[in-house]
């Protein structure tokens, strides 16, 4: 079997939506990565570090959807990382209201000697200096590595952000932050100049709108499943990137077709996450609401001319 | 050959893009809409007014595109309807600077007798009311009529316009708009909405996020044509509106799969559009370069499970 390698925030968050709000639930970009990916049957990890106030019933979760979480450190003196935000009411921007990243300034990514050579990593949204440690851990030179990220690091580590997006094949962002990466406004362009920065593959996230996958030559669109309603859509590209990957992991195929497919697959997943508070709409996945649900992106968007 | 009628504005525009700026040229929502379905070989006429200052040579290229010009009625004695506007740097939004109405104050649609049976009828953006009077004047009880309209009217008329929505068959609408008319965020919800307010199809257009095909049942999704530069939007739901009416009116097929490939059409229209200022894109487009658009719509959107 395969090895997929996660490497992200495990935190508590607490989310307001228009919808309803949450106490402390499960959040962090690791926690919806494996559990989307664990929809594709692959054997995954996490590096991570959590508090001494991270419940057990959190990691016997993971486990219970075949997540080795020998490598998420506990460090028992110190608090979990907690994130908390507010969704305004067209759900398309948020405000966070507090970010204490306690235990994650100790971070140490180990990653776990059975992962080492593992077939695809997720570099998921995090320091920089984090996940370029990963990738110096790393012993397989045919490794995917999909790295994710955000404009936190493009504001406060630029140059170390530049220095991992040169030693990944994948990176996944948001059209704002490919914007804002490149000072294009032309995502055409943007995922050009991006392609040049080092990645043989960039997809852009659009939320609702979808996402974009470039490579040298080529480039894919897909949207989001429409739906009726979106009660929460924290995590929905963490679940994008575990869908992607679990689906890229599972088969080892790494062409722009299979790509396209993997594309497919981590947007149904995340049209799972987004219709339920936190990952709760990962949980329980029954196999034939997912292939229902791809489907409906078929019916979505094939024609004929 | 089918029959398409087209009411609508016709108007001056004055440009600026963060790309360049124009004087007074051609604009308005009947040349997009009319300039656009002349790609589809469709026999065609243009309702709308105008002032003493109008360039008879603007007539000539209506007429050299198979454009019916004599429902454009000339009040010599008054001026063009005139806008001018600002793209802000991300072309994503714009601020109007100038609304001179001028001789549109005075407007009085009289549909061409040869014209009263088209098949396909496009009320381009306009006061309800005028558009309401342009659907009293038609003999053809199997006509697709298909609205467009903007919060302008919404904002100011909107009972008239919820009566002409009751008598449309299609309604192409942006989606901030669907939003505003329906107070849905979701666009599932808002369309559904849109539909019980009865028209048989909901069109929801998103600009540079493509545009989406709803009836009772089914859902399409079209992105739009990934651009290296968008050099300037305006026209381009007006082109849109028109390749999507220009196929049906040449087809005669109303169904839902021909109205997927309407969308299309519409979609690659509009990716010629914005590639010059104003309708200059629309003049010269060769069938060829069409057909390679058409390719590009496939490439980009189909996948094989």
């Amino acid at each position: 079997m395969n090895k997929l390698l996660i490497v992200g925030t495990v935190a508590f968050d607490a989310i307001e939506t228009p919808f309803g709000k949450t106490d402390k639930i499960l959040g962090g970009s690791a926690p919806y990565i494996g559990l989307s990916a664990s929809q594709f049957h692959v054997q995954s990890a996490i590096v991570s570090v959590v508090g001494g106030d991270f419940p057990k019933a959190y990691l016997e979760l993971f486990q219970a959807h075949h997540i080795n979480t020998s490598a998420i450190e506990i460090i028992a003196e110190e608090k979990t990382f907690f994130w908390s935000g507010r969704y305004h009411k067209n759900m398309n921007a948020r405000d966070t209201i507090t970010t204490d990243l306690n235990v994650l300034t100790k971070f140490n990514p180990i990653v776990p000697d059975a992962f080492k050579d593992a077939s695809v990593v997720v570099l998921g949204n995090l320091a920089p200096a984090n996940q370029a440690n990963v990738i110096s851990q790393l012993t397989n030179p045919k490794a995917l590595i999909i790295l994710d990220t955000m404009n936190f690091w493009m504001d406060n580590s630029l140059n170390e952000l530049l220095e991992v997006i040169k030693c990944v094949d994948i990176i996944t962002i948001n059209d704002e932050e490919a914007r804002q990466l490149t000072g294009e406004n032309s995502l055409v362009v943007a995922a050009r100049k991006i392609y040049e920065m080092g990645p043989k593959f960039v997809v852009i996230k659009k939320g609702e709108h979808g996402a974009l996958l470039f490579n040298e030559d080529r480039v894919f669109s897909t949207p989001a499943l429409p739906l009726e309603m979106v009660f929460d859509p924290t995590g929905a590209g963490d679940t994008f990137a575990g869908g992607f990957s679990g689906h890229l992991t599972k088969t080892n195929d790494f062409s722009f077709e299979n790509m396209k497919r993997a594309l497919i697959y981590g947007s149904a997943m995340a049209s799972f996450c987004v219709e339920e508070f936190g990952p709760e709409g990962l949980l329980n996945i029954e196999e034939s609401a997912l292939a229902i649900r791809l489907q409906a992106f078929k019916k979505l968007t094939q024609f004929e001319l």
